[in-house]
């Protein structure tokens, strides 16, 4: 199993497609010609182009004799400056990252401020106007729990069911950074960014906290907030069953 | 006045030169077209390539009648998103950036983790073994004061005096993060770098804590230790005589 944390910025997010960059296509190709083998990463989540990780997992299947926990030092000497893998380790080989139970941990980063900053800006969403963090997580709080989160799903995406259960979001002010940190047992479509986006309008004053119970209610997209950019999305970490996996830098 | 952040990793440092994007060069295009008249910047320091700046600052001559604090949203409507003005203002016509006294603040950050970081990569140096930012603090008070810094400046480089006062160098660690905030009354060619490259070298147990002492007194480059790499390096903001200009973000 590999931790992987990337810069999403360059890549047209994790899934293999043909003719542009992807995660999972780096790693393919890097691990496949370390290893001399045909490799296929199984990765535990499909990040958005522009979506960046701390924390990402994915698994492959070798014949070879490297220690598991040597993997990343061999191929972080492959990969670009944009992806590495921040520990590896041998896991039972019926592990599947997509069918394990687990807890999922994304944060959203908002810049609150006059103006866009240059070293954040690949890193956060900029939001200009006073933005309330305390009425972003009164309003946070109808979210917990077991729903229908159908409100907040991208249209035009297909699951046998919306229903996700999120156990924790706490909105955080680190100065003029806002964090919305999510934490579910999965996520639908887009559904932290239309999250982020809903909650950002609850902070500016346009949706009242205790409307996001209506919405989520209403089971309708239309009702919910703007997607919020890519780019101020990461993917912070996993915890399967017992073992936990969360990257927290 | 202008303060200016810009992310340096795409241009080759502040000062105009020929056929290369510098931060100067993009400032005095842009600002020239907006006001439609030949705009020539003067920066309070001329970073180089690669380095990073929250709170540079700058000033130029106009014609304009637009008010001082304006500036800042009608530059910033033509400048590229890794450079900002965070703020602006009218100061008195006399003003010359570089021959008022004033403090400069730097800070050089670096990584310690087994594994560089994507979405730190391009504003941290990074070190994979241990790093003691006690000792780097212990070793760091030998810096404070007025001093001859002839050995941690770059040869090559002419001054009039390699004498300098350091004001403060704090040693912070945050959780794998490692900052050196230095602050003084001007700094020589590469000066902060070299400080820099010389305290991870006390930090890594390669140089002794009161061997800087004796490194400063020799006046000799080679003494000290290697030039820590532009990327790390980010010029946090100035003070100018009552006025404060620090940013701190």
């Amino acid at each position: 199993m590999l931790i992987v944390a990337y810069d999403g910025t360059n890549y047209n997010g994790w899934q293999l497609q043909p003719n542009v960059a992807t995660i999972e296509g780096v790693l393919n190709d890097r691990i496949s010609t370390l290893l001399k083998e045909d490799v296929h990463v199984i990765g535990a989540s499909r990040t958005d182009a522009g979506v960046h990780a701390k924390g990402a997992v994915a698994v492959f299947d070798t014949d070879s004799s490297i220690p598991g926990e040597k993997f990343s030092f061999a191929i972080n000497a492959e990969l670009p400056d944009d992806i590495k893998i921040m520990s590896s380790r041998e896991v039972r080989v019926d592990f599947h990252p997509r069918k394990t139970e687990c807890r999922k941990m994304y944060c959203y980063s908002i810049l609150n401020d006059t103006f866009e900053s240059p070293m954040l800006r690949l890193y956060s969403d900029w939001v200009h106007g006073p933005l309330d963090e305390k009425v972003m997580a009164e309003g946070a709080k109808y979210l917990v729990g077991e729903h229908d989160f159908a409100a907040f799903c991208s249209v035009g995406s297909y699951v046998e069911t919306t229903v996700r259960t999120i156990y924790e979001i706490r909105v955080e002010r680190k100065d003029k950074l806002v964090e919305i940190s999510v934490t579910g047992n999965g996520f639908l479509y887009n559904m932290v960014r239309i999250i982020a986006g809903t909650l950002i309008s609850v902070g500016q004053g346009r949706i009242k906290p205790w409307e996001v119970k209506s919405i989520l209610e209403s089971k309708d997209r239309t009702k919910a907030g703007m997607t919020a950019p890519a780019k101020g999305l990461c993917l912070v970490g996993y915890q399967f069953e017992d073992e936990i996996f969360v990257v927290d830098k």
